[in-house]
């Protein structure tokens, strides 16, 4: 049985400030609190259906202490998905420092004022998958712990750095060598582009794209070119998806760079 | 002043079977609506604020007949946006015949139970990027005149063709000796990939792939391979989201076939 406090703890965890006054976060779902279970984040709290507990006995005794069981009603109440899902845990936000020196010796994705919830989640799960495992994000882009980042992150939470900073700052200061690749509407096409390795691809925000203040830094603009038939009246698209783009880059640096 | 009879029919096309019953489709925001207004599709009505109806005073005349000016608590009310922008259209609902003879003739995606209209929105834009412009749905795969589907296709909707199509029928009676190129699990790596011209490019549902009845069909299964160092401790990611990958295929295809 759940009490009132912690209901009200679970739920203010929707929110960004009480995510950060409780430094922790919410995740929901068999698939992806398995996937956090066997990481190195730190298991807060666990609840879930007695389904889920019978099948997750082999859970590490430190963790199993932390399992509470909740009827379906009890977990419907604290879930912030449309269907709940057997399990919803909580764990801490973790914290990490950036290492400037990392600029030019991996590669790097940066973030500008990237705002949809649902695009920063499908970029981290797309940038894990091509081993890119830190992203840098400007101070006013989305929330990385928000529920919906979460949920679409797929798990790539626990495997990628995320760091808010000044990207000015950080591009600035560094004598980073790194080359900057940065998405702009009169940037290089990306099939004539050979990208360098350890580069850093840096994505502007959904409507604006990249910042006036950021664009100095870009080594090597480039684009991704749409392709335009000769069909009458047919109109050409204005732009791609913020994600597809990030997708479409990390893939085609990695393919170039395996 | 919107009457009573207006403001159940715009809200009624929230839903599915209202939309099928009036052949209409909701769109919102001045760039969205100006966009369906330069295409071939029909508009049936048009409810903007006094500020948009001045900025497009130059509008053709059978357009401008129908613009109905609204107050803004009025556009409120009949918005499906969490906060209104400017103007809401009722278009027509475009249907057109799918000819089998274009398998082979043009690159056809083609989407098996795509389920998140967020993904199919997205999924359009980019097929419309690269020169995609016929996509074959199955019948389960999410509807493209959903509100939600249309704000993210972002004029899309007006630029490539949606069929709902039963795909083991088309793919089983044409003929064709077009390539199909379906996204599995154990499919070649794209990079060592060779896309051959006027492809049928195939993905299945976010969950569970391309289904079994499908699955022979495929002539070229392939492959997004993920990069995965040697760090230990790391787990590997399990999935690309479904319209990251189609974005990739996507390009991948037109990079080789420009």
């Amino acid at each position: 049985m759940l009490s009132r406090n912690q209901i009200k703890l679970i739920t203010s965890l929707q929110q960004k400030k009480f995510r950060k006054l409780h430094g922790l976060f919410l995740a929901e779902g068999e698939r992806l609190v398995g996937e956090l279970l066997m990481s190195n984040l730190h298991l807060h709290a666990l609840f879930a259906l007695p389904g889920w507990i019978e099948k997750n006995s082999q859970l590490p005794e430190a963790y199993r202490k932390m399992v509470q069981q909740v009827s379906a009603s009890e977990l419907e109440r604290i879930s912030t998905l449309k269907t709940s899902n057997q399990v919803l845990a909580l764990f801490e936000i973790p914290h990490y420092r950036f290492e400037p020196q990392l600029m030019g010796q991996e590669p790097l994705l940066m973030l500008d004022d990237i705002q949809d919830p649902g695009n920063l989640g499908t970029i981290m799960r797309t940038a894990d998958w091509f081993g890119i495992r830190n992203i840098l994000c400007s101070k006013n882009t989305a929330e990385a712990f928000s529920p919906k980042t979460i949920q679409s992150s797929m798990g790539s939470i626990a495997r990628v750095k995320i760091f808010y900073l000044d990207l000015m700052e950080v591009l600035q200061q560094t004598q980073s060598d790194a080359p900057v690749y940065g998405a702009l509407l009169d940037g290089n096409t990306i099939n004539k582009t050979h990208f360098l390795p350890n580069a850093i691809l840096l994505i502007g925000n959904e409507g604006h794209g990249i910042s006036n203040s950021l664009q100095k830094y870009i080594t090597h603009p480039v684009y991704i070119p749409p392709f335009l038939d000769a069909s009458p009246g047919i109109i050409r698209p204005e732009s791609l998806n913020a994600s597809m783009a990030t997708a479409i880059l990390c893939w085609e640096y990695r393919r170039q760079n395996w």
